[in-house]
């Protein structure tokens, strides 16, 4: 198994003087993500996505991908997660993964077009965009509790204590999910934030639970789009983030009721969209 | 024409007291880039690719992600490049853009697969991913003059100067070219890293200069598989960033010779590959 870091001699370069020194490198392979109908239907398949990740907690971002994508919509359509060669496939290693899928789950290259079309950061202007993911996403309903500012102000240094492997390399973006009382529920890191975004989702598939409301997702970096588009997709509804949300990041989740905040430090934050959520 | 920035109101909460303030997003908005055979030709075209970017510079993004993914080698192959609007078409407005490319640089389905499989961080390993890569890009050659490690130093905030958006909105990667004397030449900012550095790179083509050698490539994050792989389509020999390069970036600038230097700061950096090219 490969691991999420890798050892490096390095040249420090100083104003005075230079040093041969050890580091440690964040590891960044891709992973291939095929889907079929069960090892004892026939071998067809189709090759989904090849996104660079960290190495660890696969099984996990294959789940949370395909959910995010709406490839799936709960671990019940799912019969397996492997590694190829865990199959008795050689030709992959461990940087191919196989989902079988029940037999009632369309798979096709129409279908993929589809959902890729749909739901993927596509359409030919952000309004399309926004339009065509009303239709895998429910606007969320309102939480019922209200979040307190003092437990946000703290969700920044349990993001960083939890933080390992970017403690030993830099160069890792973070997910988390907290309860709305603070509380550390999963953490997940990895090269690409749509994975470690779907690692998390993922994770809490396996898990076995599918309620993802009144949970505060908490991110190291930026908003993006995708990042919300994949939230919503779990009804996730709120998120905040130590970065600055991009505008279209801002209309979606304006449009389905997500409250956003961005720029979380432990004094101060700002409110992006659904304000009426705060104490 | 969408611009760069949108203006928001937001809610500022702190410790004691909130404001509601004016406040300013970076715009992420889809791009759609088709690539055809001229408007006179028949009407076949191709989506090759849809990305969320920051509108402005999209003849640059989309001449950039052409020649960094491979479909093109130089700008002697394209005839145009366009936004749909211009072409009297009303579908797409001004997120959607026609690259017409000469009869003789080849589109199909089979080769634009070909060519995002053996180049954009595809293959079931590392291994195969940098193997692949050798097909489209050259070793690069030695640069002929050394690096000054002053010269470094100050590019971290000659870049910093540069970043005008960024300083707004705190969302975007910036990229940038300076010469070997620490001359800043071009300069582009974006929501997505890649776009950052295919507009930069589209930009000199457009310029008319096809010659990346002998310059340093500044980015303001990390240094990942996808940015090496573009820069070395490019023939950029010396990447220096703010942020940690990942393992794979590391293995493939040491395979190409390339430098790589990462957590530049104004007193220091370090060297993952390439030292023997600093002073």
């Amino acid at each position: 198994m490969t691991t999420p870091i890798q050892p490096i001699e390095i040249l420090r370069v100083g104003a005075e003087q230079s040093e041969r020194l050890p580091d440690l490198l964040v590891t960044e392979e891709p992973l291939e993500i095929r889907v079929g109908h069960g090892p004892e239907a026939d071998r067809e398949q189709f090759s989904l996505s090849v996104t660079m990740r960290t190495p660890g907690n696969d099984e996990a971002l294959c789940i949370g991908f395909l959910f995010t994508e709406a490839v799936i919509n709960s671990m019940d359509q799912v019969l397996s997660v492997k590694y190829c060669e865990d199959l008795g496939r050689t030709e992959g290693m461990e940087n191919l993964m196989r989902v079988e899928l029940k037999p009632d789950v369309e798979i096709s290259d129409e279908q993929f077009k589809r959902n890729f079309y749909t739901t993927s950061s596509c359409g030919v202007c952000g309004k399309a965009s926004i339009d065509s993911i009303k239709v895998d996403c429910a606007p969320l309903k309102p939480m019922g509790v209200k979040l307190d500012k003092t437990v946000l102000f703290a969700l920044p240094d349990k993001l960083r204590e939890a933080q390992q492997v970017f403690k030993h390399t830099g160069g890792l973006h973070a997910s988390a999910l907290f309860t709305t009382g603070g509380e550390l529920l999963i953490y997940q890191e990895d090269v690409g934030r749509h994975n470690a975004l779907d690692k998390l989702i993922g994770m809490r598939l396996l898990e076995g639970k599918n309620n993802f409301e009144q949970l505060i997702l908490m991110l190291s970096g930026r908003i993006s789009f995708e990042l919300v588009q994949k939230a919503l997709r779990a009804g996730i509804s709120i998120i905040a983030a130590v970065g600055a949300p991009s505008s279209l990041a801002v209309n979606l989740a304006k449009e389905f009721g997500m409250t956003l905040i961005g720029f979380l430090k432990a004094d101060r934050f700002n409110v992006y969209s659904g304000r009426e959520e705060l104490l």
